[in-house]
């Protein structure tokens, strides 16, 4: 039988890594032998902490695919943060829950989004309409996801269907949502064990609109200004990064996950697309109430570039 | 409420006009109020037969929307075939069975693709799903969707869902499908009425890729003898296209329902992409067994260009 590859984007987060495990395990109980769950990068402490309390192995590191590799993409769908060949792969199937950007296949194939807050959220409902019944470990995983990516239902990327999900799978994995989630997100914010490389690295998108490239990374902590205590080394990290990859911004979003605030750092020749709503200040922007890339910061850029 | 525009592609088949019917109606009885069906060319015979047996009002005409306007596509992605002023369109929703081809938007949105015959077969899940029950015409238009894209079940983008589809619509609709579907398929062979302009925009489908633009329009009918008598003005008209459009390439396939063959007028510069594998003579590809652009006639093209 055919071998199939599942994996979340580049510099993966939690809900990448889970919703490879979780959709490789939907595939083979609907009938699909070889699937295998895979990561385009290394992990974050977060999605160590989830796999190692569930105790779930990690998928295997994919570094690029031959031509004509069958492959199943979840959490996101723009080939500038998928797996280097991606362009002569095969892609049967797509879960996702972001905008599709400058996305093709040469072949009709399955691909299911919804502006939901996370792609697990609809992993669970494609569990369902299969009639596919959901181990503890799946759910704990499932939910591990979307806590993450909504930071515990509070990001305004929350929809009743992600809320309605954790409800359902915290039941199944017999979690407490809140005492687990709230650990799972803190062993996420241990960011001192990182290079000043490795951070900006850690859960960056990069991004392409027309000619200009740009990326939006972002760190969750409990205490921005301890990430702050790093900006100059932070920067030249940055800058290096500018030059290297032809960025026209570079934007280092620093996520206060308890009092659900963030502050930017915002490098490049096109920091005229963030300043035109917030005041930069010394490379710094200053952002309440902003947690979500997606739904906060990432419109907001591409309307101004 | 926001009025929210359902359309199909441009030189609308019976699934692009039938499927906007029903989708709308889908739409109203979940939630939304205006939800308006349109068309974004002409309708064809076939469809009119099928409107006319289920005394069902044509949708609206389209001819471009406007920024910030919302809209639902189905049985379609591709901007190159889509309503002018798309790319400042507000997309909620695409319902379709096609590839994808560089399709974009700003925000996240419900995407529901699925590699089966007929984008009616994904509307009657999505009735399924949200509980929904299905009128008698609105099972009839869906019915008739299906019919006319598998050519009565037979072509070879024919899945199992589709059958079953039909088994089940076909009882809501109190119909036999194969008396019914045969007077439908054969009304769309009337193509005398029709200008040899009109013959090669009846159905055709503008693919970019890279640089090179190409179409590939199809006409069906119960004798290929009978349209090949307007050979020369054809061609003109085709050359005319070709000319005012820049096209690299011009195919117009030709299908017998009946016997299930096809011959193609091929021209432009690039007819090596079809020569490759038919003997083109005196313009003309002889194509035994096919009936499908999508699956038998598009991916040809697009590995030899």
């Amino acid at each position: 039988m055919e071998k199939i590859f599942v994996f979340g984007h580049k510099s993966p987060d939690t809900d990448s890594i889970c919703s490879s495990i979780v959709m490789a395990d939907l595939q083979r109980k609907t009938g699909e032998e070889d699937v295998i769950p895979c990561r385009l990068g290394e992990m974050n402490e977060e999605t160590k902490y989830v796999l190692k309390h569930f105790q779930v192995e990690a998928p295997m590191l994919l570094e690029k695919v031959e031509e004509g590799q069958t492959v199943i993409m979840v959490d996101h769908n723009e080939f500038t943060q998928t797996v280097d060949g991606i362009e002569n792969a095969k892609i049967i199937t797509v879960v996702d829950h972001h905008r599709i950007n400058n996305f093709k296949t040469a072949e009709p194939l399955f691909y299911y989004a919804q502006p939901v807050g996370c792609t697990a959220t609809l992993l669970l409902e494609l569990y369902t309409l299969n009639h596919v019944e959901i181990e503890p470990k799946m759910a704990g995983l499932m939910l591990s996801a979307i806590i993450s990516d909504t930071l515990l239902l509070k990001s305004p990327t929350t929809t009743e269907k992600d809320k309605k999900a954790v409800e359902q799978l915290a039941k199944i994995a017999n979690i407490d949502i809140n005492t687990y989630g709230l650990e799972m997100l803190k062993a996420g914010t241990d960011l001192d064990k990182y290079t000043e490389e490795e951070l900006i690295r850690l859960d960056a998108k990069k991004i392409e609109k027309e000619d200009v490239k740009y990326v939006i990374a972002q760190v969750n902590t409990v205490s921005i200004p301890d990430v702050l205590k790093r900006k100059a080394k932070i920067e030249q990290e940055i800058n290096k990064e500018i030059l290297s990859k032809g960025l026209s911004l570079f934007v280092f979003v620093i996520t206060d996950i308890i009092n659900s605030n963030s502050e930017a750092i915002v490098l490049g020749d096109r920091t005229d697309a963030i300043s035109k709503t917030y005041e930069i200040k010394d490379n710094i922007a200053v952002m309440p109430g902003v947690v979500s890339r997606k739904k906060q910061i990432l419109p907001l850029v591409e309307n101004n570039i």
